[in-house]
């Protein structure tokens, strides 16, 4: 039996601390005060209501949660989330449409960065700060589900990347969740505020540095300006935050490490020199490419290169330069990082650097048992075998990626659109990234999408941050029996 | 210790064989007279010459042939092939490049269809019949060696699909493939008759009929004709051509049941069933979808919507309607299909129906494994449990596939071409497809591609029509060890 009242339990207790987050926009609301005040009060006061009401009668609902309320409550908190999120930008009028709202708090809380904004900047402070603090939130909330709760419910391989988790191993969601948030966010918030310190020695107001600090260590990619980064035109805060986007494209466990100076384990790590390689060459690469075509000079041809670079492999969405623009050899290098997303365990999405690594090698030991038939070499991480079955799991999670990036192709395209489009708008949303290609491309936004669109694009965002298989059991028949 | 010689020696009989063919064009040569008979003469010396040398020094190598010289023999034999097939469109000055010659051949012999003439009509009849008769000898080839020869190298899952192929089943090379060829070539050149005559009474002449025989059963696609099929204009040949394009892309072995009358066997095949039901389902939607935007009558719309969607599933390539010119999403659709294919053990190319099916269904059944970790449920084909090793080599099969696809992206898109005919040229030379989108779309060629582009695309053609593995191995170092 499904305890559902638990669900509604921890559901209404998740949306009391969300509506504690709303009160956090009052503070910029009332310095600013540039209207978006009553939405703000409305929404808190709806919310408390609404998540003390199912807590308050479910609260003796027991405290088990089995694996299927696990499933359950992940997929339905984005959801949730997102419903009581929306309600600043509608009932303030700055987003008229509650389908664009929902798309557009949805796209901060996966912390994808797609906008259906044409006017980023005509929104008040409030609502901007509202804007960055759901990806801000989003990301809090996949360091805790990547790090400790999809691994007890064995997804997509997840047990693997954490096999190193600090805190209680025992598979007890509980005490686990505690542990591993009381870690890890304590890092995030320190990257966090060591960001925002830089960009304000940078020459940013107060208001922008806290703003792309929050949604720079999401891997979120909103900014308050209307051309991103480009607005600021300052080298020093693009160094800055691509140091930042880069950190947050990596394991928060191995940051973890590094702040207790075991750096050898950050090094020894397969994934995170997999993905260094991978930034370097395509930063050389693109840097050279953008040099040759007379992009600008060197340092400031490398200096894009490996800000869009790590802005897209991690999934941020940050622009200083519009790369569909760039000859068709960089924008495709670009269009293939998309794909490939950030370390497991950061708060990039995308497939995952560590499923990209794993797949290869097994690929490859695959070919040569071709050669060697009677060869069983197992596929090796970090020096250890890795087990067949996570393989499976590794594999099967790669074609179910590309098998809804294909229907999802088909389904933009019966909106209208062409394939570049089609293409583009299901790998930004699917990876969380934010910009695509195409009528989806860094200088364009979301707004042209149709209602349907909105919302098939919102659950793609959904089903790319919750690692497909826990929104994907919830569809199979056999998950509700019994 | 490799047993080069033995190679040299077998590539030197199938050479003198080429040569047999090439004599064959002598008859429309004379016939028509109009202008390639002294390169066919030249050729058919040059090809005689040199094959009859390889064969008489290496006549004593010894009969042993192992793996690795498998390898070796069938990823050399098509590009040899295509050496010397390219002679009489270079020599005839036809075609004045030898790249572009030899990608015309290449595109011949791996059933591919893809075309650097931008008029084919302005071709002599011997040389179109020769273009066509490459597709042919291809088909051939690709018969028995998905059949006969892939199964006992054990690549991609081969050795799965010809659980039933008649004849001698011991591993031993040689009687397989002599036994193999003896009865499925009977089938292919029965079938190849059957549509002449029907395109006959269709109304084409003698020397159309037979080419685009040639060229169905081949999942080939040249044609005689700039506009392809629809130069014809006839409802009849239309469904004639649909129906065998149908056949050539089920595997060889069901017809082989089908002509001795157990139609049971065919009926309970469930990649057949597969197959059928894509078919039947693309077409339903992809018809409906013309009918509804108004793209002629109801049986013109399903007629064309049946004729391309078995066209491209099929991967032969054949044009009536240019599927670039419909509404988004039905291009969209077609675009897919690209990278289905044929069935295995048919001449179709592509990733093939039965790897789509088993990785559908793993990956199915990998999913439900969240829900109940401790079953251990294998993949079923035709009720059969499917080993593990097969499984998985299929899914590596899969990866390959979109690994290649996405370096081809990269790299057809540094020679300046857009995402949509960069994605488009890579899908329709590695798929054997023929046309493709964007620059390569049904109404385009490949004429516009720089050398290096060719050359690359050919290695595509060869990757795929042999089923990737075939020619990666010679790429790993370990294979040329010891």
């Amino acid at each position: 039996m499904l305890n559902i009242a638990r669900v509604i339990n921890i559901i209404g207790l998740l949306v009391l601390i969300e509506g504690l987050f709303i009160l956090l926009c009052l503070v910029p609301s009332f310095i600013y005060r540039d209207g978006d005040l009553p939405a703000f009060l409305l929404t808190s006061a709806l919310t408390f209501l609404t998540g003390g009401t199912m807590w308050f009668f479910t609260r003796n609902a027991g405290k088990s949660i089995g694996k299927r309320e696990g499933f359950i409550i992940v997929s339905l908190v984005w959801v949730v989330f997102s419903l009581f999120g929306c309600l600043p930008f509608w009932l303030s009028g700055y987003i008229s449409s509650f389908s664009d709202a929902f798309f557009e708090t949805i796209s901060g809380f996966t912390t994808t960065g797609a906008t259906v904004l044409e006017d980023i900047e005509a929104l008040p402070h409030g609502l901007l700060f509202w804007r960055s603090l759901t990806q801000w939130m989003g990301g809090m909330g996949i360091i805790v589900l990547s790090l400790a709760v999809l691994p007890i419910l064995g997804i997509g391989g997840m047990q693997l990347f954490i096999a190193e988790v600090p805190g209680p191993t025992k598979d007890k969601l509980h005490p686990r969740v505690k542990e591993t948030a009381r870690r890890l966010w304590g890092i995030y918030i320190i990257f966090t505020a060591a960001e925002t310190i830089l960009l304000l020695l940078g020459g940013m107001n107060m208001f922008d540095a806290v703003n792309h600090s929050f949604t720079t260590m999401a891997t979120g990619g909103f900014s308050t300006r209307q051309e991103s980064i480009a607005y600021f035109n300052s080298p020093f805060i693009e160094y800055v935050i691509t140091l930042f986007m880069f950190i947050a494209g990596t394991s928060f466990i191995l940051s973890y490490f590094a702040m207790h100076f075991s750096f050898d384990r950050v090094w020894k790590n397969e994934e995170f020199r997999f993905y260094l390689a991978l930034v370097f060459i395509f930063i050389l690469i693109i840097g050279t490419g953008l040099a040759i075509t007379g992009f600008g000079g060197q340092e400031e041809s490398y200096r894009t290169a490996a800000f869009q670079v790590v802005s897209i492999i991690t999934t941020t969405g940050y622009i200083t330069s519009d790369y569909a623009l760039w000859i068709p050899f960089l924008s495709a290098l670009i269009f293939i990082l998309m794909f490939i997303g950030g370390s497991a365990g950061s708060t990039g999405g995308g497939i995952k650097v560590i499923r990209v690594l794993l797949i290869l090698k097994n690929t490859y030991l695959e070919v040569k048992r071709h050669i060697y038939p009677a060869a069983v070499i197992p596929v090796k991480l970090n020096n250890k075998p890795v087990s067949q079955s996570i393989i499976g799991d590794i594999l099967a999670f790669g074609f179910i990626y590309i098998l809804i990036l294909a229907v999802s192709v088909v389904v933009i395209s019966s909106l209208g659109y062409g394939m570049d489009t089609s293409i583009g708008a299901a790998a930004a949303c699917l990876g969380n990234i934010g910009p695509g290609i195409g009528m989806v491309g860094p200088a364009e936004n979301f707004a042209h999408f149709p209602l349907f669109g909105k919302w098939f694009l919102s659950f793609l965002m959904l089903l790319g941050r919750l690692e497909l298989f826990t929104v994907l059991v919830l569809f199979l028949p056999s998950f509700w029996r019994k």
